[in-house]
Parts: C-alpha cells; sequence; structure tokens
C-alpha cells in the first residue's frame, strides 16, 4: 500500500467516526410533569441533529402530549390504570406530600414518607410492567435496534429496557435519594460531613444495583452554581439548567400589566407545573401577603380566586416563566424550589422566595438559602406577614440581588452550554457503544476489596503468623534455657 | 429608571463579564525539561488571546531559553547554583535514578530513595529561595500586580507566591505522589482498591498543606485515555496531551530515509528530554536489538555510537517527535513513557514499547499496557532479544493497533479540546478572581469531622448515655424491690 493510500485510510476512518453525518436510534424512558419539560429539551436538540427519537409514552400521560409538529415520535402503550385514576393517583398523592405529611408528629412522619414513596413506587413499577410485559411492544422495540436510551431513573424501568434491548444507557436525573448514588454509580462519595444528604431515609430494594450500575453515562440536572461542590466521577456531567434560554417577548396583555408596575417592578409566583390549586386558607394568606407589596404580581393560579387578591395580583392558569424570570422588570420569584425553575431563576439572575412542597424542593431551597440568593418560607405554618417579610427582604435587601447575579454569571461561564454537553454525551456514548472507559473499577469490587480490606487482612495475617512465629520460638527457647538451668542445679 | 436603561445595564454588565475584550497578566512558576514543553503550550495560547504573560525563569535554566519571538516575558533571576552545578547536579541525579536504584535490594531501595528525592526537594527549594528572598524581584513582582500564578508544582514555589502576591493560583501538574492529592486538594479520593498509587513512598513536608490547598484550579496532565477512572473533584480538570497537534512535515532528508522503508514502515525511538546518552552496554544491546527488524528506526541518541548499530537505524540528536509519530509510515514508538510523548502516541494512535526510567514513566507504561496499547520491557535487565520480541508484537499483533486507534478516538472525542480547557480555566479564575465555589468544604473540616465522627461521637454518647440512665433505673428499681421483699421475708 502507498503511503497515500495509507493517509488516506486513516482520514477516511478518523473522519467517519469524528463526523457529524452518522445518526442514530434513541428510545426515551421518560417521567411526567417538570422531568418531562427538562428531558424534552434535549430531545428537541437531538431531533434538530437529524436523530431519530422514540419516546415510550404510558396511554395515560397527563403531560407527554402527542405533538404533531416536532419531529419526536411517541410510541404509547396502554396502562393498566384509566386516566382518571392517573389523576387522582397524583391528586391524592400531593395532597398527602403536601398538606398531610409536614403536620405530622416525628413518630409517624416516616411511615407516613415510606407509605407515600410506595405509592409513588406502585405507580411507577406498573408503568415499567406496561411496557416490559407488553409481548407486542417490546417485539416493535427489538425489532426498531436502537442504538442507546435515554432514561430519566426517578422512574426506574430504562435500565430493565436497557438490559432487555442490550443497548447503551443514558440517565437523566435530578438525585437519587440517600446514598444509593454511591451504591449505583460504584463510588461517588457524597460525604454527610459537607454534603447534606438528599431524602436520607428513603430506601430502594438492592435488585435494582445490578441494572443500574451498568449506566454508562449519568446527566444530573443540577451544577456547581446551586450544588455543594461534591467528588464526581468521569461518567457524570452535571448539566443542570439546559433547558433555560434568553426570554422572549410576552404576550401583550401581560407586557401591558408588567410595565403597568413602573419603577417597582414584578414579582412571579408560580408553584410549579404539578400545583395548580391551594386550599382556601393558604391561597387567602398568600393573596394577603401580596397585596401589601408594591410590586405587580403575576400569580400562576387555578383555584378559586382569593378573598384577600389585591388590586395588584394577577392570575394565570399558566405563565411563560422563564421569558418572565427574563424580563428586566422583574425583581423576584416565589417558587415552590422545583429544580426548573430555580435554574431559570439562576440563568436569568433573579433572587426568590422558596416555599417547598415535597421532594427535593427543600433540598433546592436550602442552596438557594446557603448562597444568599434566596429565602425560606413554610409553606403550611407560614403568616401573611412571614411571606410578606420574606418577598420585602429578596427585593430590599441588596445582597440577595448580588448574589443571584453571581450564581448567573457562574452559570454561564462555562466551557460548553449545559444542552450541549448532554446531547454530545448521549452522541458520545452512541458513537461508542457505551462508555466503559469512563466508569470506575469500582464496579467489578465487593465492599471489602473496595475498602482494600483484602489486602489489609492479608497483611495482618502475615504480621500475626510472623508474631506467632516468633513468640513461639522465644517460648521454645526459653523454655529449652529453663529446662538446661534446672538440670544444672539438680547435678 | 426605565426599562430600556436596565436592559441595557443589564446587558452591559453580561458583556463586561463574559467578553473575551478584557486581558490579564499571569505570572509563571516553571519547571525544567518536559514540564516546559507542556506548560509553554498553555502559555502560547494565552498570549495569543492577548494576556501578558511573564515567566519566572532560573539564571541557570537549561531549556527556559528567552525566545525572541514569542511575546512571553521572561523574569530572570540569579540563582545560587551555578550554570555548570546545575548541569552536574542533573546529571547526577538522572544517574543514580536509571542506574543505581532499580540495582539496590529491597532494604536499600527505599533509603536510595529517599535520598534522590531530598536531592531534588532541594534543588527546588533552593530556587524557591533564589526568588522569593530576592528582594528586588519579589518588590518587582508585587508592583506589577498579577491577576492569577499558573505553577507547575511538581516544584512547590507557585502556591508561596500566590500567598504572597495575594493572587488566586492554578496549578498544573501530572500527578502528586502518594495519597497527597486527597491530602491538599481535600478529598479526591483514588481509592487503592482500584487506582494504583503512584510513588506511595514519597511523603513531602505537610506544611505545604496550607498553601497548596488553597490552590483555585487543578489542571491535570492526564485524561481517561491513559489513565484509571477514578473519584474527582469540581476543580480538577484533566487536560492531557493539551501539547499535541497534527503532524507537519518532516524535514527533506528523514522525509526521505522515512519513504525508504517502504511498506515496513518505521519505528520511532527517544528516551525523552533529558536521556540523550546511556552507558556503552546499554546501547549496545538496543542497538543489537533494532538491527533485527525489518523498519528503519530513527533514534534520538547523542552518545557515542554503539558498535552494534544496524544500517536500518539512524541516530539524530533531536526529533521532531510529534510529527514523526503522525507520520502515516510510523508502526511503533519506543518510549521512556513520559507522559508528553505517551500523549503524542495516543494522540496519533501508536502502539508503544515502554521502557520507563524514572519518575511517573512506570505508571504511565502499566497504563498503557493495560489498556492493551503498549508492551513494557525493562531498561537495565532486558536482552537484545527482550526488545526485539516486543517490538515485533506491537507491531505484528493487530490488537496493539486497534487499541492504540481506540484510545485516540476516546481522546479526540471530548467536548472542549484540552488546550482550549486549560486556557479557559485560566482565564476563568481571573474572571471570578478565584474559583471557590468548586472546591469543596472538606477544606474546612478537620479529620474527625469529614469522616463525621463528631456526629457519630455524639450520637454515639447519646446512646450511652440513655443506656446508662435505664439501667441505673432498672437497677434502683430493682434493688427497692428486692429490699421491700426482704422487709417483707422478715416481717
Amino acid at each position: 500500500m502507498s503511503v497515500k493510500i495509507i493517509a488516506a485510510l486513516f482520514l477516511l476512518q478518523l473522519s467517519g467516526f469524528f463526523g457529524s453525518g452518522s445518526c442514530g436510534k434513541v428510545l426515551v424512558w421518560p417521567v411526567d410533569f417538570s422531568h418531562w419539560f427538562n428531558v424534552r429539551t434535549i430531545l428537541d436538540e437531538l431531533v434538530k441533529k437529524g436523530h431519530e427519537v422514540t419516546v415510550l409514552r404510558p396511554s395515560t400521560s397527563l403531560f407527554l402530549d402527542v405533538d404533531q409538529t416536532s419531529a419526536i415520535k411517541f410510541e404509547t402503550y396502554p396502562t393498566s390504570l384509566s386516566f382518571s385514576g392517573t389523576e387522582e393517583f397524583f391528586v391524592e398523592i400531593l395532597r398527602k406530600a403536601i398538606y398531610e405529611l409536614p403536620k405530622q408528629p416525628f413518630w409517624k412522619y416516616f411511615s407516613m414518607f415510606q407509605e407515600i414513596v410506595g405509592m409513588s413506587s406502585d405507580y411507577y413499577e406498573n408503568l415499567c410492567k406496561d411496557a416490559v410485559l407488553n409481548k407486542e411492544l417490546m417485539t416493535k422495540l427489538q425489532e426498531s435496534r436502537f442504538d442507546i436510551i435515554l432514561a430519566d431513573n426517578f422512574s426506574p424501568c430504562g435500565d430493565l429496557l436497557a438490559e432487555i434491548l442490550k443497548t447503551p444507557l443514558v440517565f437523566t436525573l435530578r438525585f437519587l435519594p440517600g446514598s444509593t448514588y454511591e451504591k449505583y454509580s460504584g463510588g461517588l462519595p457524597l460525604p454527610p460531613s459537607y454534603v447534606p444528604v438528599v431524602l436520607s431515609e428513603l430506601r430502594r430494594p438492592t435488585t435494582l444495583y445490578e441494572t443500574m450500575s451498568k449506566a454508562d453515562m449519568w446527566l444530573i440536572r443540577t451544577y456547581w452554581d446551586l450544588e455543594f461542590p461534591h467528588p464526581t466521577l468521569p461518567n457524570f456531567d452535571f448539566v443542570g439548567g439546559l433547558h433555560c434560554k434568553p426570554a422572549k417577548p410576552l404576550p401583550k396583555d401581560m407586557e401591558d400589566f408588567v410595565q403597568s408596575s413602573g419603577e417597582h417592578g414584578v414579582v412571579v409566583f408560580s408553584l410549579g407545573s404539578m400545583v395548580g390549586n391551594l386550599t382556601e386558607d393558604r391561597a387567602n394568606v398568600i393573596a394577603a401577603a401580596l397585596a401589601q407589596i408594591p410590586q405587580k404580581v403575576l400569580w400562576r393560579f387555578e383555584g378559586k380566586k382569593p378573598d384577600t387578591l389585591g388590586s395588584n395580583t394577577r392570575l394565570y392558569p399558566w405563565i411563560p416563566q422563564n421569558d418572565l424570570l427574563g424580563h428586566p422588570k422583574t425583581k423576584a420569584f416565589i417558587t415552590h424550589g422545583g429544580t426548573n425553575g430555580l435554574y431559570e431563576a439562576i440563568y436569568h439572575g433573579i433572587p426568590v422566595v422558596g416555599i417547598p412542597l415535597f421532594g427535593d424542593q427543600p433540598d433546592n431551597v436550602v442552596r438557594m438559602k446557603s448562597k444568599g440568593a434566596g429565602v425560606r418560607v413554610d409553606f403550611l405554618t407560614m403568616s401573611s406577614s412571614d411571606l410578606l417579610s420574606a418577598v420585602k427582604t429578596v427585593i430590599n435587601d441588596p445582597s440577595y440581588k448580588e448574589n443571584a447575579m453571581r450564581l448567573s454569571r457562574i452559570h454561564h461561564d462555562q466551557p460548553v452550554k449545559p444542552l450541549n454537553r448532554a446531547v454530545f454525551w448521549v452522541e458520545y456514548v452512541m458513537r461508542h457503544k457505551g462508555a466503559k472507559h469512563l466508569r470506575v473499577a469500582a464496579h467489578d469490587l465487593s465492599w471489602f476489596q473496595y475498602h482494600s480490606l483484602d489486602v489489609i487482612g492479608f497483611l495482618l495475617a502475615c504480621v500475626v503468623t510472623v508474631t506467632v512465629i516468633i513468640s513461639k520460638c522465644c517460648l521454645f527457647c526459653y523454655q529449652k534455657f529453663a529446662k538446661a538451668g534446672k538440670k544444672k542445679k539438680r547435678q
């Protein structure tokens, strides 16, 4: 072969590999509500780059609408639960988590927490069964020969699908409860001495370990703007805020309302995609507080109009939250502390008043508070004056805006934008058919090997053996000497 | 203030911050030889981006030539050691490390190792003293108001300079010996159960801890192509191979020689920038082996021409190593296993025969071997047939080339090139005047806090207290009951 041919082959090999020409088939195991909004951002980008994206959608999904304008494909499978049953399930689990759980005395708290977790687990287990035990569906998926599974592992099933379909696996998630991170990912230490433990009391059955630990890449929905710095692993990437973007103009009437706030500006208020309604009591406490601030307020609220609602507050069944937070008139964001919303606040540098309801929301709000960019109030026990004072604090004390801007600068100052990194890693795992070279060998060790107890044990055994032999020798010599001494005496 | 003004101010703030317009002043604490070649690459890029780069250069430096064509400034300070003294020092320390140390019996090995480390420490300590105790120099540096110090912490002094000049600090390094990584960087675990410990027997005085642990960013000269995956920290980036680039054409006579190899191709051989000469015995063993292969050989060698030198082997006092390794005719690389050279091999996908001499070279070669892209031979004990068989193996067994190409693909497939990332982080630390938000809180904890022993201790104390109280109560009740019983009996 001539040099030129070899060189050409070499370049061909490189270009074929690195080129963006080859497109893959992506199967997605999603989770509903805010999780979906986050993952959807990655999928839109993958589709834009020419990949074929198929989302496994339960027929009773509340948010995963089959969008005709998008190139994302939906593979809808029938579920054992009805649509109204699903709605009832979510209403009930939210009621328990928001209104009942926090009121429990210490001894009942954990059993109720377990009950809620159990309800959630059962629901997602059933969804997984509905998919995996559906022979027709699984045959179709087998035949589609997907290159990768992108799974939201809040609902564990993607790992099982990856096992069945024999594809590489990328996880996208905000957190795993307690110390399960460490267990599943092979030694990512979140030292409890300086990284607060998330939902420490929840445990999952260990049978998941094997399937989850096989994930090739973990896309975590935070970054060092919000998160406390901690050790991480080569196959973890922190892509928090990947869904954020510059603000688009507001609808005409909303813009008019915002502009009418004058110098005081506006406050944006939402408790997230799952909580559109509140009890009358809480709604009145909140409305009465908001009525007393000089700012105009845009409140996403679907319930009965509170009696105490001030003329400065407008209710909306839905708000363009990212566009509002990016509006120059916006002074503060009152939020339940969901990861998506908080990242929009960080992206646009808006201080927050956090009213955490459940899940990771208290953890998120604690992080904003510890960084001086937020104040926390308690949903069930707060009075109007508590909320009023919190809102006034984050607006009038300039340190909150300064800290929010500092987090924003940290967020924007990354070598590659989080969305591009998320897409990069998905494509990466497809290109390399996995990412075994980024996986710590800890997965292949038992716990005593991981802590080098086998080595320490062997060395200890050596020391003990040598000590025993030496002492035996000494004893033997001493006895001989003593006997000889006695004999001498006798003679 | 009108909305437009606020918006304009906001945008101004963002653009002022993110804009590439502002350029900083970088002070560099370098290390000679191959370390310099690596750091130089970063400096060239910084200068290209408009930053003012000043390198602290000892007057007796062997490699840090004041390059008139470059915009890099050199601040040369007089050293207590003469030029010839410096040369003699390096000849002596290399002789001890390469020819004497490996021949030592087990019990003498570590004392000689300590001796060599001591020599090296003394040399670098003197360089540091020469700079830091030079009042004129320090005043000049103080007045220059540098924005950042970029320090090669093979020679610890950059941390001291950062302390004195009150500037943020970025480290660039290949490794720290033993478990000092963990100590200085605040909890980067290199679990010895699956990450081989580097130079485990060497320890540095703990007084360094305080200064080194303040580094804002650590640029490590490896990546997951070569390194075993292990936990890392948010302020660590792995920028191995940042000096590699596509091959340039060879000088005419060298290209002619390479082309004359025909189908067999060539083998490139160098033992690094520090080792140009060898003992006669070793040179003859090597030359005799190379004479027996069908490939042409380009050997960087400055000593007396070996008697056994084959007609296929040419000696060069210096070779354009990266260009040769990137040449399509190159089949294998015989190397001492220095990090720079190995990364050039990885970059171009060339299998290696490693003849490690000292330092991290054995560790590097072990990694190439474990990944199936290299074979290791022992410098002092190898025979001609050992070397011959090693060279034949990596050339004729296709798995070595395949694995080298796999490492090359992993190396090239990163979201941002290592050089750009290194430059990004240097600029980043200047922009943010440090990077405290990437620093784990472990730095501020004592060892018992880090392992949560304070919490465990408190909980244990609680348990003990409760146990003692309960048992005391039981004892009291029992005694009372027993007394009452006795009284009854008596009645």
